[in-house]
């Protein structure tokens, strides 16, 4: 009766502990994040708006809030940056800085940070905040992004 | 032997359904996002600018990322809001729409939305997108607001 009972014990912590180390948001997931937006920098800085894209959810729900509302889906975004930043001039020179990186729960995160363009055309800069959402064959993407220019910011 | 077996089984199978029903989306939590949001554009059209501020995470960690950059802290987004909207003129009348809420696992939500405030001295408006988490004490509560101007949207 005791084995049982150690055993019954056993399987139930063993069950529990697992799935609160899940749940614990987990340093490594930082680490992707800040990578993914990395990435995204130099994709710009090179002019690769395609390769800058790769960091957003490739869904029809995917969404970015801006100066002119909400644009919708992964080709509503790349419409949106295609539009908007023509060319290598309009794009100028992006840096990204002082980001935050909030975890929500283990497969969600928030990241809040500026973002600044140097260009000839006049610099422009801001706030962004990003919702980023752990997918189990692709891991972290952006499923929201809201940006929003700060007149001061630069 | 046949019953120590059965009641393991038993134990680990309510151990992980009690698991998985936890961190299933449930209407409820919609509702209820839905009801503060009711409960803040109400709070601001009787000019009550404190009990607006409810809906907010009584936290130095709360973020409110606008037109000129990031507030920190509840007593920052409150000061900005008696700054940006000293009288009942100022503030004119809310309205909310648009509502999408998508959740973020059990704990956490997004929302995207519109505001629009009429206004004697004209009118203004533009989108948000909303962190909230949900707080064993106080239920659901906005963590970070990222609100800003659309030229066309009214």
């Amino acid at each position: 009766m005791r084995f049982f009972l150690a055993m019954m014990s056993f399987f139930v912590t063993a069950t529990l502990v697992a799935n609160s180390q899940e749940r614990e948001s987990k340093p490594p997931d930082e680490a992707a994040i800040k990578k993914l937006l990395e990435v995204q920098q130099d994709a710009w800085n090179r002019g690769d708006v395609n390769a800058f894209l790769e960091g957003y959810w490739h869904s029809p729900e995917l969404t970015f809030s801006g100066s002119s509302g909400v644009a919708r889906g992964f080709d509503g975004v790349r419409a949106r940056y295609q539009k908007n930043y023509p060319d290598r001039a309009a794009m100028g020179k992006l840096d990204f800085s002082g980001l935050e990186i909030r975890l929500l729960g283990s497969d969600a995160a928030l990241v809040l940070g500026r973002w600044h363009l140097t260009r000839s055309q006049g610099d422009i800069g801001g706030v962004f905040s990003l919702v980023l959402q752990r997918f189990p064959s692709d891991g972290w993407r952006i499923i929201h992004d809201h940006t929003s220019v700060v007149n001061d910011a630069h």
